[in-house]
């Protein structure tokens, strides 16, 4: 029997996410404003994991977590020009307080550049006081216009990670923007999640930033998602923001800065890429529990498999777990703990009473076995470690079958067509050709991978480049 | 020597605040929008052990953590008109998102009954739903004309626990309320902080609530300072958001609710009431460390002391430390880490390490004692216990110093102005006697005290009476 089919989940992905997010309970999607949701009880608990994963490499990686206010006088918001012009559509503006007019507008925050750096300005005097790395995890806002999506697309992004840090010279903010890279890619590696790093085009960087250096993954239905980015800034902001020091030759510069984040779309993919069609499939590092417990009570052997489950509990005390002892059938409560991704089930009946065992069912290939006590425990932890790097493997290389390389826009055309995906071919660098590629395909330039190396010829132009450029259809 | 001196702490409480809490690195009072600051690392710790512990209490009494949005379209806002009159002059409101104006103007939440119940209107449809109990922890917004001030007075209330919960029957409502004021007696006993409960006087109930009981403190310079704060709602707003239910005999009624909430206060009564002339003295509780260790290095005794210093830290490990190897003299380390107030110092000398011992301070008594390291864990363990009684037991025995019994309004006038405080007096129950009351001493009617009951005379009419009224001056 193999319960493990992912079709619907491929073939009507955006069904398959918008029903199994509101049927797991992970958030409510009818809150009365467009692209606002209501984090319910099991999806809090499983992003409460995830923000406290990235708390803890952000913190072994000597970054300290802070918290800036929500708003930004306009003034401030203002100074930065093409911060502004990139942000100046999307941002939410407080003009009122009571039925008072303000004399100042405030700008809620739609990222806190504007709201962090001049602070930094007051905290920065010598290059003693750098490197400076703050983080902090908080709700943005944006006035999308397109069609929201939960977790995906949203006006009140509501778990926005984002770190800014300062440097004494350029060779450390670069130092830096690869310590980002290399903790988004252990957090990613966490969650199972793979993904492919771009540096995006001059004209899709971050309003204000030198470069822009980005992860994306694919979801089932082969769109891509920008997943996280990390920017260096140079000295952009600083010039802006008068952030100033003096540094090791006494001299006055301006400091180095980076800036890097991370938001509800990790839990978006966590929950797209490890479903399958019975519902969610979640990662034992983050699942709300990771295993739940079902007494199976006939009558006559309660009391012996209550006594059983208390010998079972001891052993379970330092994993996550859920006991439903609910007066409902044990098919139903399977059924329901499957939709809502569990990573595995113990049933306790009472066979497993008398063999002093207990059945043990895995969420993610449908197997189940009995496994005596003595062994329970050992089992458990190698079963985790198993699901985690299963899942882990399975979404990698569906990522690699969804990456195809093309020589020519016909070519792309057709494996778009066929089943999308990150598309791999070259590029001469040229704003024209990326038009001709984006108009041409329907599709989103993600940018230079800068893995890679490939004598080829620019698709749009036939120019000579060794750049491989990754596009995409995009959410 | 007694270092502990707490004259300026009281004489000058409003100078002494703002500037321990800013010299402890506690948060910058700079940003620049009034009556908002921003949380530096080592308050945000602190910050992050408070939250944590009222998560624990909710948790562990059957609440669930929730996540609702901050944006409040205008016509849920107004639904009901008591909770829109009571905060008609405090809402700050979202008028445009970019350059285009809002069909429907959004409220910032100034607290999310009108955020929540909407939700609830959806979820509960049958007594079985409830008892619906569930608490969020978020950022909330008041336009404050007052002046503002850090962590009491402010614009953005950066940390709100509120809970919210609906209930078959007004009995189960009532014995929710009973279990509110119990989780949060046990979350101010935890952190050290004395109350006084009252229930508030009709006009200075919650809006839109059928009676509110609050918990105040008295901060050092005599003023009272609402920390919390338990509302009953009865059918006020589920018969405004139409939260309905079929009853055990399948009639349809409108759900009993109850909310309560807690804010920044807690953390600023904390700071405040713990502190003496050194600086912030904090409870281990909830200190972002426990143990601070400071290695002492003289020349030539490096070796010794690093050594001993490895043996140590092994014994440290289920403490939360921060060892100190700056490269600056032990004095000033000792200096920096009394004003942040950590509740314990371990200094290693190499007179310790030959000792095989270390030197034990405890910030809130300025007592020093060399502890071998063979009974240093147990010393430990007891040492943070005591500081955390010794620190409750002050400040109960401050609070119980400054409250006192008033006969006459006379009397009372002369305590309020010698030591100000909580007065406990006599009052008919009239509005009229209220606002005398009120305006000869300049006070507030913190409401009454329902766990006394005593004959006397209304101290505005002489009206005899039983109940007893806390009025104080307040924040």
């Amino acid at each position: 029997m193999d319960k493990i089919k992912r079709e619907r989940w491929k073939r009507k992905f955006g069904e398959w996410f918008s029903e199994n997010i509101e049927n797991a309970g992970i958030i409510d999607i009818r809150y009365p404003i467009k692209g606002t949701y209501v984090w319910l009880p099991y999806g809090f608990k499983l992003r409460k994991h995830l923000i406290d994963l990235l708390r803890r490499l952000h913190n072994e990686t000597g970054h300290e977590e802070t918290l800036f206010p929500l708003l930004i006088p306009e003034q401030e918001f203002m100074k930065e020009a093409k911060h502004v012009k990139g942000f100046e559509n999307e941002v939410y503006w407080v003009t009122h307080g009571g039925i008072e007019e303000l004399n100042v507008k405030l700008a809620i925050r739609p990222t806190s550049e504007t709201a962090i750096y001049p602070m930094f300005a007051l905290w920065i005097r010598s290059h003693k006081d750098m490197p400076l790395k703050i983080y902090q995890v908080v709700n943005v806002f944006r006035y999308e216009t397109k069609s929201t999506k939960p977790l995906i697309r949203l006006r009140e992004i509501t778990t926005f990670k984002e770190a800014h840090t300062a440097h004494a010279t350029k060779e450390d903010a670069e130092k830096q923007v690869k310590e980002a890279i290399s903790i988004y890619k252990k957090f990613f590696d966490e969650l199972g999640i793979p993904y492919i790093i771009s540096k995006r085009p001059e004209w899709d960087k971050f309003p204000g930033a030198e470069y822009t250096t980005a992860f994306d993954t694919i979801m089932p239905d082969g769109k891509s998602l920008q997943i996280a980015t990390v920017h260096n800034l140079a000295q952009n902001f600083s010039k802006t923001f008068e952030i100033k020091f003096e540094d090791v030759n006494g001299e006055q510069n301006y400091a180095y800065q980076t800036c890097y984040g991370i938001s509800d779309r990790a839990i978006a993919s966590h929950l797209a890429l490890h479903g399958d069609d019975l519902g969610l499939c979640l990662s034992p590092e983050v699942a709300p529990f990771q295993i739940v417990v079902v007494p199976i009570l006939y009558e006559g052997k309660e009391e012996a498999v209550n006594a059983h489950l208390k010998k079972v509990l001891k052993i379970l005390e330092n994993f996550r777990i859920h006991i439903d002892d609910r007066n409902e059938t044990p098919g139903s409560k399977f059924y329901y703990w499957e939709k809502k991704g569990v990573p595995l089930r113990i049933e306790i009946g009472p066979k497993d009473a008398e063999a002093n065992a207990v059945t043990v069912a895995i969420r993610s290939n449908g197997k189940k076995e009995q496994v005596k006590l003595e062994a329970l425990s050992l089992h458990l932890k190698n079963t985790i470690l198993e699901i985690k790097n299963t899942l882990r493997e399975r979404a990698w290389s569906f990522l690699s079958e969804m990456t195809s390389s093309a020589l020519s826009l016909e070519e792309a055309e057709k494996i778009l067509k066929r089943k999308g995906g990150i598309i791999k071919t070259s590029w001469c660098g040229k704003k024209e050709c990326a038009e001709k590629i984006e108009n041409e395909l329907n599709v989103r330039l993600l940018g230079i991978n800068e893995e890679e190396r490939k004598k080829g010829k620019c698709i749009a132009c036939g120019e000579e480049t060794e750049s491989v450029l990754n596009i995409a259809k995009a959410y």
